[in-house]
Order: structure tokens, then C-alpha cells, then sequence
């Protein structure tokens, strides 16, 4: 070890949780989709705050880059590290500090997985409002530094809603140790806010306090089908009213998903004829078995009779329930199935949905006009995932691909990025979702807390200032 | 107008909206207890956004400190300007932009009374769960600066929670304009929250996006009595479980306020004998008026059941919620009959409140042995009130009493304002609920975005690096 700086860090945290060279294992320049990056400088492990704040420290003194891990299933390439660069991996730091079953708080170290957490709360019968598909491999720490959404944010809202408290280790080692339990704290800036979904470029988180909920006793769900979406307002309201706000996932699927699904999957019964022109599945929970069931089918019957909702069915049991999500989760098969496509993850007001669903579609047929595009989505946070497929796979038809969905998000004043981040996969095209102040303040921020550039650089913002948005043809 | 700047500023915005010397209203300058404070330089009252920029720009080029002004109910003294200093007030600028009951939003400016946005909503079958005493004159732009609390954060958060976008002008003048209607944007920092709270000193809110709810179509109201505060945390996760996430508010009463709420007005019913150690006044909100009421009634006998409550009123009407709600309104003037008090708002983690009570009244008690203590709170959100009278009214008595509670907060990792805000009274005992690194980096946040300091300057955070917290004896 010649390089001063892997000297330092080694003394630092231990020689033996620093890996160089041929020494780092694979899985730390490894991406979502599997593609082996370039090796970075090192890959340093912490054990503890105290380790994070050394390894900051010896990052600005050497101004070498640092891009901190979780469990990298990020997909906007935001977790991966420059070959200059120091990969500092959370993964060592996984313990449960305190499980406060009387202040209903979490306090977790940043590295533990979502689901390690959600069961731990389980146990003492509580729930972690934040569920993904990833919750196995998905950190707390990047959860948080994500702002992870999911699909009970029209309920609980986001990853962002949960933290009470936060400990972050600033660009020059500074701990900002802003461990809190209760609800309310207006003393001073919040600064936690502005770590939470900066994707590592203004800090490290490395603690985090959960707020709990006791664990629900009931979940009601139904599959609906709906005329038009003219009717999906008043039906979200409508059911949120009379479940008394415990709507806690209301996903929207577009035929043509739920006709995907079932064509791939053809030995599964289909809940409701593929008929119809929009699909929702709508959960609900509450805290009484004797009586919820019943409130959620009046609540339905209601929606039913003021043909809102024209044919549903409700799950029966725990493996109904899990039949029904099947339909909106098991669709990475199908769609691999019909070659390569291009994901969106958009946000707009749930007003301005079928505009920009209609403003999608037309623009990218105007390009190619037999594309096949699935919409579906989290339509109580409005928000929205295109899939598009075009026939071609290559960087000019994405870009073709990416200007007709991010324009017509633009026209909604919507965001590019409703709960992935932005990564390097999107920084260029911040500008599409935030106007000019905003990303003038932002590069403030960014300049203040990481003067040197080392957290994370290249991510979220792009720094150079006579960058003003990507050329738009 | 001699004084360039006033020039400038009736140029900008128009003469009439500018006051200077005797023409100043009382109003700009009288503080929440009636104090006629020194005049500001002027009062410049903007129609719009740009006006603001307008506004800010000057007071840039000027070096002419800025303080905003809502509605000026804020106990702190967060808005009362320097003899040097400009006033902005935003009374001219009350519109509601836009009411989107699709999208089940409401964009408005900033001068609006909390009172007149909640009416809107209401009339269009909405809610703002945001509620608080002051609602007919705290502005939007008010609750949001201090982000204001209240009275069903447990349920539903703190104004911070309802903020879906936002309009703020920086100091400089730039408009970062952040308006937007859904629930999930991760596309670059989330600045608005560093704005929430702030408290004018890192930008002036003028327009936000508010989350509604569908309005409630019921409210169950109950007043229990208490065995013990241990039976505190099982009473709140065992009624909020039961209800399914309905429970909006949970207040705690001490024995001694509820006396002396029932001494002050002889002519009023009490609703529980005045024997037990502790009184918890529990509301809940739902959707279903055929069956909530039993359901309520069933949580709060399987509470009684339980002996986690010994004796229990539910209102029948709503006459007797007001009644209910009046034991814990009606504080103010039975308070003021016992002579000049200090009062306090802190915060602690549920499970820090026991031993956050007995540590200040046992530190009050050592200079003071017959010390008044009143304890309330939103125990739900781990907000304690204490409201404290030691025989004398003086600097130095305020200084032991504050001290005295200050300590206790500091002990528990508690807030020393869980909903009042900082302002300039509580600025120099920040140090008693942030950390050091915390106050590094808040004064990073403001030098950043205040590089001439002259938002509000002087309040929430002392710029004095030397200051490093009081001197405690």
C-alpha cells in the first residue's frame, strides 16, 4: 500500500476492511442490471460513525471522490464509484441501537436491510410503513438517501415522512448528529431534509430514527375496473373518505399491462374480464376484523351503485390478496419477454395524469409509431411508470424515447424522477422538472456542504455552471 | 424620500405600498402580548412574487435587513424587525391561485389567513388537517416559516407534511419557484423543507401547494382518566391500532391544570371526579358514521378492560365535544389569574417525558420550592407545554426557570421548541437541544444562502462563531 491515502484509511479502520486492486470483490462494481463497472481506488467498510467521519477526513485531505454503497439497487447508476474514487460500503454497520417500543421509534444503523428492520418492528408489533420490492438488499441508509417511496405512500408518504431523527457525517468528517424521537422539533433549520434524497452528495448518512406504527389487524383488497379515468378522482376520494383515510395503495394499471400479464401467465385466472378500459388495486388497513371488512365492501358497494367502479372483485383470503398483486408486481417477466424497453418513473398532479399520458403516447409514436407502451403507477402519489418499447435499443432512441416522456412531464411542471433519484442516469436532465432558481439554489447547497466536490460528484447536479439543460432538437 | 433604497422600493412596487416614519401602522410593529416595538426603516407590503424579488433585490444592493411578517401571532419574537431593518409584510397577498379538487390540492399565497384556506377547502368536501388556535390571523406563509404544529400532528404531521411544493425568493431575488401537486419528486434536493421552518431566514415563502384530505365524516371525542403515566404508551398504540390510524389527537393533563381549569369556571360540569393522577383527552376522525362511534366506544372499553383507562366520558354531541375540548382551551385566563407566568413548548420522545417532567420540576423546585407548575402537551407527538410561575417576573428568574427546563430537554435529547420556533428568544439556547455539528452546519445553510445576512438576521441561529452556547453557572 504506497498510495498515503489507503495508508491512512487502512490505519484508520483496519487493514482488513480495505480492499484494493484484485483484492475488491465483485459485487461493490456491480450495477442493478449486473454490468461490472471499473474498479474504484478502494472499497473501504466501516464499522461505526467514528470509522465514517476518519474516512472523510482522509477523502478531503487526499480530495479523493467518495460514493457511499447500500445495497445498490438503485437504477440510476447513482451508487457507483469514479476508478479515482473510494466506494465506502455501509455494509459492516447493521446494528439495531434502540427498538423504543414506548416512543414507537427505530434507531438503526444506516447499513441494515429495510426488511431486517420491518421484521424487527414486527416482532415488538409494529410496522414500518415503507415497503419496495427490494426491502431484502435496500438499506436504511439508502432508503433514506433515496427517499425510497413504494406503495403505501398515499397513506404513510414517503421514506422521507418516517425519519424523525438523523445522524449524518458531513464532506469533512463533521458528525451532525441529529438523533431525535419525537414528532415535532422546530428548533433550527431541519437539516436532515435536504440529506434525505440527495443520493449521497451532501452527506453519509449513518444512523437514522424510524417512526413506528402499531401493526395494522386488518388489509383489505380489491381489484376494480373503472369506465375512464374521469372516475379515478372521485373514486380515491370517494374511498378514502369512507375508509376514513385508510387507503393505504391505490395503483392504476392501463389494459395492456394487465393483458401482458395475463397472456404470460396464462394458467392464472383472471379476477376481471380484460375488457375494460382501466384497472385499480385499491388496499386498505385498519384495526378492527370484526368490522372492517364490511366498512371496505359498503365502501366498494358505494363506488359500485355511483358507477365509479364498474365490476370488482375483493380478495377473500391471504393467497386472493397475493393472486391480486401478482398482476401489478409479477411484471418483469412479461415484459422482458418482449424484448428491450425503456423505463420511466414519473411524478404529476393525479389531475394531470391523462394529459400526460395522451402528450407520451403521442410524441413517441410520432417517432415510432407501433411503440408498446405500458403505463401503470402509484396513481395516489401521481405517480407514473411508462415502459416503452420501440424496436431499437441504442442511445439516439432512447434519447428519442426520453425527450417525449420528459416533455410531456415538463408541460405538467412534473418530476422526471418521482422515486428512483436521478443518479447520473437523469442529471442532465434535471432541468426538465426543476425550473431555473431551483437549480441555481441547488448548486448553492451543493457548493456549501461539499466544497471540494467528493460526495458523490457527478451525481443529482450537474455543477458546471454554463450548463443550463441538455439541447432539446 | 430621501433614502435611495425607499425610493427604489416605492418605485418598484408603488408608493402607496410603502410606509415610512409616523405613516407606519401600529400593527407592523406590535408583537403578540400588544408590545409597540421601535419602527422599522419601512413596511413594504408587495402585491405578487415579483414584487417580493423586487423587494429583496433592493434590500441586496442596500444591505438593508428584511423581516416578513404574517400575521404576527408568533410568540418568539421571529418577526419583529430592527429599527434598521424593512418589513415585509404579505397582507395584500391572500389569493387562492388554485383549488384542485381532482388532485386534491390548493395553491395559494402566502398572506392568507390559515382560517380562510381551511374554509375554501372545506366548502369543496376537503380538510386541511392542519389546525391551530391563531388560525384566523396566522398566514400560510407563517405556518410554514415556523412550521407550525398544533393539535392532530399525531395523525396527520406538522405543517411541514402538507407542503407539496413551493415558492420562496431568495435573498438575492431569485424566485425558486417549486410548485407542484404530487406527493413523490425525487428529482434533486428537497430545499423546500430547509424554507419550512426557517422562520424567514433563509428566504420569503410566497406561494405553497397544500396537501387536502377528504373531509371526515366523523369525530369521536373522549376524556379519560389515568391510573399512572406508565399507562400512557399502551393507551396510545392500543387506540391508535384498534382504530386503524384514526386517533387525531391525544392531550395529556396534569391534575393541577385540569383544578384549575374547574376553579376558574365553578359554573361548568366536570366531566371526571378531579381525584386521578392524569387526564388524556382522545379524538378520533373517520368515515363512517354508521359504525365509528361503536367502534370507538369499543377501543375505549377495551382500554378500561384493561385498566389501562380507570374512568372515561365519550361527548355525545357535538355541544359536549366543545365542552370536553373547552378543559383544555380554556387555559388562558384561569392561567393569567395566578399572576405572570413562563411558558415553555418542548419536546421529548415519548418515553422521555416522565423523567423529563420529574427532572424540571424537581431543578424548579431547588430555587424556587413553591413553584406553580402546569404540565400539558400533544402527548401523541411528544410535545410537553409547561407553564410556570415562581412569585417573581424578572431577567434573572426567567434565566433559572429557563435553565431549569432547558437542562431537562437537554438530558433527554429533547427540542427546546417543539412548535413555537426559536425567533430570537430561544436563539442562544439552541445549544441546549442541537448539537455541535448541527450548529456547524445550520450556520454553513444560512451563511450560504444569506451570504450578507440580511434575512431576518439575528434570529434562530447566533452567526457569532466565538458563541458556542450560554454560560451556565
Amino acid at each position: 500500500m504506497t498510495n498515503p491515502a489507503i495508508s491512512a484509511l487502512a490505519e484508520a479502520i483496519g487493514d482488513r476492511h480495505v480492499q484494493t486492486g484484485d483484492d475488491i470483490e465483485p459485487r461493490f462494481r456491480t450495477d442493478l442490471r449486473g454490468t461490472l463497472h471499473a474498479a474504484p481506488l478502494c472499497v473501504v467498510r466501516p464499522g461505526s460513525t467514528e470509522d465514517v467521519s476518519a474516512v472523510m477526513r482522509i477523502a478531503t485531505a487526499h480530495h479523493i471522490p467518495v460514493t457511499t454503497q447500500g445495497g445498490r439497487t438503485n437504477t440510476v447508476r447513482g451508487a457507483m464509484s469514479a476508478e479515482t474514487g473510494i466506494v465506502l460500503s455501509l455494509d459492516r454497520m447493521t446494528r439495531i441501537d434502540d427498538l423504543d417500543i414506548k416512543s414507537m421509534t427505530l434507531t438503526v444503523q444506516a447499513g441494515a436491510p429495510l426488511q431486517m428492520v420491518q421484521e424487527a418492528a414486527a416482532e415488538a408489533g409494529f410496522l414500518v410503513p415503507l415497503d419496495l420490492g427490494s426491502r431484502g438488499s435496500a438499506t436504511i441508509g439508502g432508503v433514506i438517501s433515496t427517499n425510497a417511496g413504494g406503495l403505501r405512500a398515499v397513506r404513510w408518504g414517503v421514506a422521507r415522512e418516517m425519519v424523525l431523527g438523523l445522524e449524518a457525517v458531513l464532506a469533512d468528517g463533521t458528525v451532525a448528529d441529529g438523533l431525535k424521537k419525537m414528532l415535532k422539533d422546530n428548533a433550527g433549520y431541519d437539516w436532515k431534509h435536504l440529506m434525505i434524497g440527495s443520493e449521497g452528495t451532501l452527506g453519509v448518512v449513518t444512523r437514522a430514527t424510524l417512526r413506528l406504527r402499531p401493526m395494522p389487524a386488518t388489509t383489505m383488497t380489491a381489484f376494480c375496473a373503472l369506465q375512464s379515468f374521469d372516475d379515478v378522482y372521485d373514486l380515491l376520494r370517494d374511498l378514502d373518505r369512507d375508509m376514513g383515510g385508510q387507503i393505504t395503495s391505490f395503483e392504476l394499471m392501463w389494459p395492456e399491462l394487465y393483458h401482458l400479464v395475463l397472456d404470460h401467465y396464462p394458467e392464472r385466472t383472471a379476477p376481471l374480464p380484460r375488457t375494460f378500459p382501466l384497472y385499480v388495486l385499491v388496499e386498505a388497513m385498519g384495526g378492527d376484523p370484526a368490522g372492517d371488512p364490511a366498512r371496505f365492501e359498503a365502501a366498494l358497494g358505494t363506488a359500485i351503485e355511483s358507477k365509479l367502479v364498474i365490476d370488482a372483485v375483493i380478495a377473500q383470503s391471504e393467497r386472493e390478496r397475493a393472486d391480486l398483486w401478482a398482476f401489478r408486481e409479477d411484471i418483469g417477466l412479461p415484459m422482458r419477454a418482449k424484448g428491450p424497453m425503456y423505463a420511466f418513473d414519473v411524478g404529476v398532479g393525479l389531475s394531470d395524469i391523462p394529459e400526460t399520458v395522451r402528450r407520451t403516447v403521442a410524441a413517441v409514436r410520432t417517432d415510432y409509431p407501433d411503440a408498446f407502451i405500458l403505463t401503470y403507477g402509484h396513481a395516489g402519489d401521481g405517480n407514473l411508470h411508462f415502459v416503452i418499447g420501440v424496436g431499437e435499443y441504442n442511445d439516439a432512441a432512447e434519447r428519442r424515447v426520453d425527450l417525449a416522456v420528459f416533455g410531456a412531464v415538463k408541460a405538467a411542471r412534473g418530476s422526471i424522477s418521482a422515486e428512483h433519484g436521478i443518479g447520473l442516469a437523469k442529471r442532465d436532465d434535471l432541468h426538465f422538472s426543476r425550473r431555473p432558481g431551483e437549480i441555481a439554489l441547488m448548486r448553492t447547497l451543493k457548493r456549501a456542504l461539499d466544497p471540494d466536490n467528493i460526495l458523490n460528484p457527478g451525481k443529482v447536479i450537474n455543477m458546471d455552471e454554463t450548463f443550463t439543460g441538455p439541447v432539446v432538437a
